[in-house]
């Protein structure tokens, strides 16, 4: 029997236990995976922990939005898959449904894409969830372009490096910021123009200065609370800020409507199902990963890699905050 | 000598003080008017009162965005205009450079417009603060479609009849909120679809009612404070609020970061300096309102009008939340 994670209560990391359950079979237009890596998400932390955009309704759960793996049963309906296929998982679902960390998950076939032969399976389930939350508000929206300035904050997650290397794609500038000196060097080594550490230097001061005055033309932010009068005050006439995450969730998120009037702001909340749920938005951001990937101005950038009977672990240490790039589980 | 109105201090309508001033001559690219109306606005209650985006840094100051009346001096560098022409104010310039309240304006001669010669002097300072406000945000921004759902707040100020003209002329679903059933006939009576009496209905229901669950595709909102997360959970995903005022200038606006990041929302403040300064953008702004007058799909809704020496009451009755549409001021 596979084993499996589950939580049967909203609380800590040591909620979460891993389990042996009975193989399950795909239904309808669901296939099965036999996993070979998870890639680790805030969302799950805080699915966990009970403060997230939907929450379980009913106990034990499952969770998790990204696996690779290879397909090893394929439900009814569903066309272009085969068993054997080497996929990993795109989040275009709901964790009330579908759970991937696990040892084998089901979840729908319009949620697995073909990854590059050329990645590892750890590098294949970083892709997606990483890729889209940036492309959405960078590309799609934003159509982010040559010499924009784009600010970026907690940028050393695989979120924040996605969206570092879609700036950089597009050849506009990639200001972010990280609160001590730690990180600093290492932003700089992955090809960050400009790194504010948040706890020494005025933002809004320091984005001034690089910018020339002009402010930052599209801010792509996973914190919100206070920070986001900041942001709109860093931000150049008619930017956009994109607000992706909450972060600090001790905090209420003041909208910054002096700021918002005068320079003509807009603050736009995001989440990746925009993408995922649309099938021809969705399939515009799998082009544009396939060829980054392909031409490596898209490089998946892993940190630590944990078993998944250490999940317990890798949920405390994505919230230590110590992460520089995508956290994984290696099931097999 | 022209008398105008100048105010010494900031305080309540009685700083207001109309007295007799040497005839000025307008400089280099500068017209001046012999002022036949003049539109009052809400920015310069806040801007006498020393709450507006910019605030005098001298006094005595003059004040006033809009009049109409015919051009009696040209300064030099001005083209395409002559003396005798019957003109009225666009509002692309800054109170702390010029003012209308008089009997003689000078303002830049790339603030002036030509009105429809069906139009009274009282109409034509109407027209371009209250539909550049409105058309802004619904046309150049919010796209507004036949059968959108559009949302409007503060429906019964000059900005808020334009709003509902502009959202009727491109077939949308117009739906006001007021207070009280006091101004729920006559905004019917404007042809307003749908009105919602806040103080005896609750306004997300209604909203919801109205639009099948759906939810308002643009909301156009000119109190923020508290009601914006009202607003965020009465939009439709993907939709975009439009704030372009502080009515509700008692409170912090919080922003709606949960309905934000579900629904995909976008907050944008706006103000109309966004279209007037920006020549090609006005250029667009102008013809459509032409064609709007032109057609009657655009009909200034006037309220009361007073003249000159009782500029204090005006003001007085602008913040007493009666009015019907636009207060203006006859001159001669």
């Amino acid at each position: 029997m596979p084993k499996i994670v589950q939580f049967y209560e909203f609380g800590e990391a040591d909620v979460l236990k891993l389990e042996d359950h009975p193989l399950a079979e795909p239904g309808e237009g669901e296939v099965r995976l036999k996993v070979e890596a998870i890639g680790l998400n805030r969302a799950e932390v805080g699915f966990r922990a009970g403060r997230y955009l939907e929450l379980p309704k009913t106990f034990p759960s499952t969770l998790g939005y990204e696996a690779s793996g290879v397909i090893d049963a394929i439900g009814s309906g569903v066309t272009g898959l085969q068993i054997g296929d080497r996929v990993s998982t795109i989040p275009a679902f709901s964790m009330l449904n579908y759970g991937t960390y696990g040892e084998s998950a089901i979840v729908p076939a319009t949620a697995v894409a073909h990854y590059p032969e050329t990645l590892s399976p750890t590098e294949g389930t970083a892709i997606w969830m990483a890729y889209i939350m940036a492309y959405g508000p960078l590309v799609e929206y934003g159509q982010v372009k040559a010499d924009d300035f784009v600010l970026i904050t907690a940028a050393s997650s695989s979120v924040g490096y996605s969206a570092i290397q879609i700036a950089k794609t597009a050849g506009a500038v990639a200001i972010v910021t990280t609160r001590s000196n730690a990180k600093k060097q290492m932003l700089l080594d992955k090809g960050v123009d400009h790194v504010i550490v948040t706890n020494d230097e005025d933002l809004v001061d320091c984005v001034m200065k690089i910018t020339n005055g002009h402010g930052a033309d599209l801010i792509f932010d996973a914190v919100a609370g206070s920070l986001l009068e900041t942001l709109a005050a860093a931000a150049a006439p008619g930017a956009t800020i994109f607000m992706y995450g909450a972060l600090d969730d001790t905090a209420a998120t003041p909208f910054p409507l002096f700021a918002a009037l005068q320079k003509g702001l807009k603050v736009q909340g995001y989440t990746l199902f925009e993408i995922t749920t649309n099938p021809l938005k969705l399939e515009h951001a799998k082009q544009y990963i396939y060829e980054g990937l392909e031409t490596r101005k898209l490089v998946p950038i892993l940190d630590r890699t944990f078993t998944l009977d250490q999940i317990v672990e890798a949920h405390r240490y994505m919230e230590s905050n110590q992460q520089n790039g995508k956290i994984t589980i290696t099931v097999s």
